[in-house]
């Protein structure tokens, strides 16, 4: 037996704190060479650190976006203690921008504006912080949800598991969504091995998830994207567990380029195929996954690897960060509102219902 | 319309040269930041570039296989006139074991034995050296040809292409495999543009394809690997285009890691798979690809990028340099015997019959 002295989470890393007044990201551009934590004092900057990603991830970069309206409400009612609920509309702008794909950005953003909405006179810092917080722990507490439901799943079938790209602490306000569930089921032995696809051009397998998995003790193999199939065909890979950046209202998902690779290559296998992510994720407003804006990053980073060029001068690259999976190939999506087997429309318009 | 002035080959890149009695060979290390040939004197320097990946690709290493022994015959002949014959047996098995999945490797060097074994007394060098002239020739005659075959079929479809890894003058003798198809199909004006997948973890694509395609003039845009369901999905590109490094009797195909994904993703798109191999990659000698040796190369290849270590600390890496293509997979082979749709063992085995 492996010995497994984890502490009850697994889950030593915090990428997002505040910390004497201001926001404090660890630096994911630097792992796992550097730990570096980046200190923010003006949501201007915050648009810039999520726009260079020094953090990424959809329920990262949303919690980080709270964090930025609360340094935009404090500098704002400096600046203009009468109008700085108007002032502030540039800031949200500003941090809406910052990346394209992931809901939680914008969610979280409307959060806070309906917050500063219905708010009277005075300094706004502390109410803001108080919410941004809130944002924050309920994004740890629906992971930890998600992590139990989607380690469930895993009892019925336990084995390896192949995820891709990071969606651990690193990618959320703690714990992770996809890598929480692989926590949650390789704390109850329900899980082996952790394969990681090193998720090309950015690395986050190589570079984050394996630092994370490093540090809570969890054994994790690295491959590159392209030998997954070969994996999957060995056998012994009994899921595929992935994230998500957006979802629309018919199950369809947005996440790193390379899942629906991931998505299609499980079901020629029949490796069953999980989403995991927060409600916060589902953007009920886009009917199907043709309308979810792709970002299309810099052509620099498939040209070149840490500052290095590899390619050939002359050669065009084509980079968008993420990829759309058809609900059809996604076998369960995991939220910590439920579980839903082959997600579609009616099923997530049921999830998504409010509770009466 | 696109300027095309190329040569009527498309084709100005030569890896692999015999020069002032040694072997040359361009260093695919070093691509494309530096253009330089190592000068090998040796048998024993030839297999080391051979297991190093000074060359590869599965007929450069034949075709470098045979010059070896070129090298290793001067130099037994020299050492002992008369039983140089028996302790060339040692060079052969040197050079045999370099690689084990390619098998133009072990078939080069059948043929530079058979020659050997009807040799009678005197300084082979001269024979020998012929003799791998003619591989060498005959594999770029071979590739001249496949090119016209399989342009042939891009003909009815014109359209974008997807190839994989390096195919071309760097992998084999001269002018390509999968790339002279595309050099062939680009000359008559049937492609409209290359996709090229980087090809994690030695990154062929991005280094060696890129580079030879600028060269020619062919324009090319590069993608992770990761992203090439998204792309198929767009539409536009109408086949992917792959060589092989040994093909089974059933036709099951031995490529670089990440075709089998390619092949698995075309087929769910319903893009064509073209295979392009000359006839010296098949093994009838195997029934299927489950018998084909994959080498597992060394994790170090996926923990770093050009000598930087990329991943964390504490993972481990999985790192087969290959992956194996069911037959049912492949829509065309095309070889310089001919084309073969859906190949199988008993098309297979009329297209390798020795013609009356």
């Amino acid at each position: 037996m492996m010995e497994r002295s984890l502490p009850p989470a697994h889950d030593r890393v915090r990428a997002i704190r505040w910390r004497d007044d201001a926001l404090e990201l660890l630096d994911q551009r630097l792992l796992p060479g550097r730990i570096e934590y980046e200190r923010l004092t003006r949501a201007a900057a915050v648009a810039q650190a999520i726009r260079d990603m020094v953090v990424r991830g959809a329920p990262a970069i949303g919690v980080s976006a709270a964090y930025g309206v609360v340094l935009a409400g404090r500098a704002r009612h400096r600046e203009n203690p009468q109008r700085w609920q108007g002032l502030i509309q540039a800031d949200f702008a500003q941090l809406a921008a910052a990346r394209p794909t992931a809901v939680n950005l914008s969610w979280a953003l409307r959060r806070m504006a309906t917050l500063i909405a219905g708010m009277a006179n005075g300094d706004p810092t502390e109410r803001l912080l108080t919410e941004a917080r809130a944002i924050h722990q309920e994004d740890i507490a629906a992971n930890r949800r998600m992590g139990e439901l989607g380690a469930t799943l895993l009892r019925a079938a336990p084995g390896a598991v192949l995820t891709h790209c990071n969606t651990g602490s690193l990618a959320t306000g703690g714990y992770g969504t996809a890598l929480g569930v692989i926590r949650a089921a390789f704390a109850a032995d329900d899980i082996d091995r952790v394969y990681a696809d090193e998720t090309r051009p950015w690395l986050q397998g190589a570079r984050l998830t394996a630092w994370e998995l490093v540090q809570d003790g969890i054994p994790v193999t690295l491959l590159v994207d392209g030998a997954a199939a070969q994996l999957l065909r060995q056998g012994g890979v009994r899921w595929v567990i992935v994230g998500a950046d957006r979802i629309a209202a018919n199950g369809d998902v947005a996440n790193k380029i390379g899942t629906y690779n991931l998505a299609i290559l499980a079901r020629h296998h029949e490796v069953r195929f999980m989403v995991v992510a927060s409600a916060a994720t589902i953007d009920m407003s886009l009917q199907n996954g043709a309308y979810i804006p792709i970002e299309q990053r810099a052509p620099e980073e498939v040209l070149s690897l840490a500052g290095q060029p590899i390619a050939a001068p002359g050669a065009s690259a084509w980079n968008p960060a993420f990829d759309v999976t058809p609900h059809e190939l996604v076998d369960v999506l995991v939220t910590e509102r439920g579980v839903v087997w082959n997600p579609d429309a009616e099923r997530l318009a049921r999830l998504m219902a409010p509770t009466g």
